[in-house]
């Protein structure tokens, strides 16, 4: 199923950012029914702080234009950043793979018209609770918390 | 004054935005009555459509833990990206130098307990107005209305 494949990809981005050290966070952006871009947080791994799996997944993505046509998919629930950035270049539809372990900005994005589907995985659930209990500080650093 | 010379070191990032051929908005973030970082919109520098002024300042702050007794400056009003970031990460106050020539993200800001103060400069006003002039589609591919 083509939706799996997409979740599956931003599944694997997040996996591969908690082998690097990482928050287990990814994102894919799709275009036309193709992934056009991968990407998953970079804090840890670039000392960046602005790159939630979403940011560098449309930091990757480059200068596409309109957004018109694409969709995001996130194994979490966007925060006010990745929602205020979805917003703002008019990505109209979210796919995300939980929103248990961080409720994020679903209200703030469906007010201003963006469709958001929230998965409700086990596997993004099961990956953002280990990561959350086994490092609660940087989790709160991540999310402005501290 | 304090707050004249945080804003005119935001300018100065915008006009050198401007030099290197990119959009002119710059912004410093400021804790404990000092600059700790400074940035301007990279999108056509670095062909990154994440970067503007705002963003690429926190990206080069760095992770600075709690933005609690921070300020940022911005020679224009946030739009939602920026302003979605401010509100995630908790960052209390922000000094715009206008907002005539893009009125952003404000109310979404004060909603959220962030306290928005707008100097209604006309350096940053003349800057922008020559910009969109100079470069309507550069401009409004900055801000998603494309």
């Amino acid at each position: 199923m083509q939706v799996d494949s997409f979740m599956a990809a931003a599944i694997a981005e997040a996996k591969a950012g908690l082998a690097e050290g990482g928050i287990p966070i990814g994102a894919v952006l799709v275009q036309h029914g193709q992934i056009i871009a991968r990407g998953r947080n970079k804090r840890v791994q670039e000392h960046n702080p602005i790159l939630h799996g979403e940011m560098d997944c449309l930091f990757n993505a480059g200068r596409v234009g309109s957004y018109k046509n694409t969709v995001i998919y996130s194994t979490l629930m966007p925060c006010y950043m990745c929602a205020g950035t979805i917003v703002q270049f008019k990505i109209p539809k979210v796919i995300v793979g939980e929103s248990k372990t961080f409720s994020g900005a679903r209200a703030f994005m469906e007010a201003h018209g963006v469709e958001v589907i929230d998965l409700n995985d086990a596997t993004c659930i099961d990956m953002m609770e280990g990561f959350i209990q086994q490092s609660p500080e940087l989790w709160n650093e991540d999310i402005g918390e501290l």
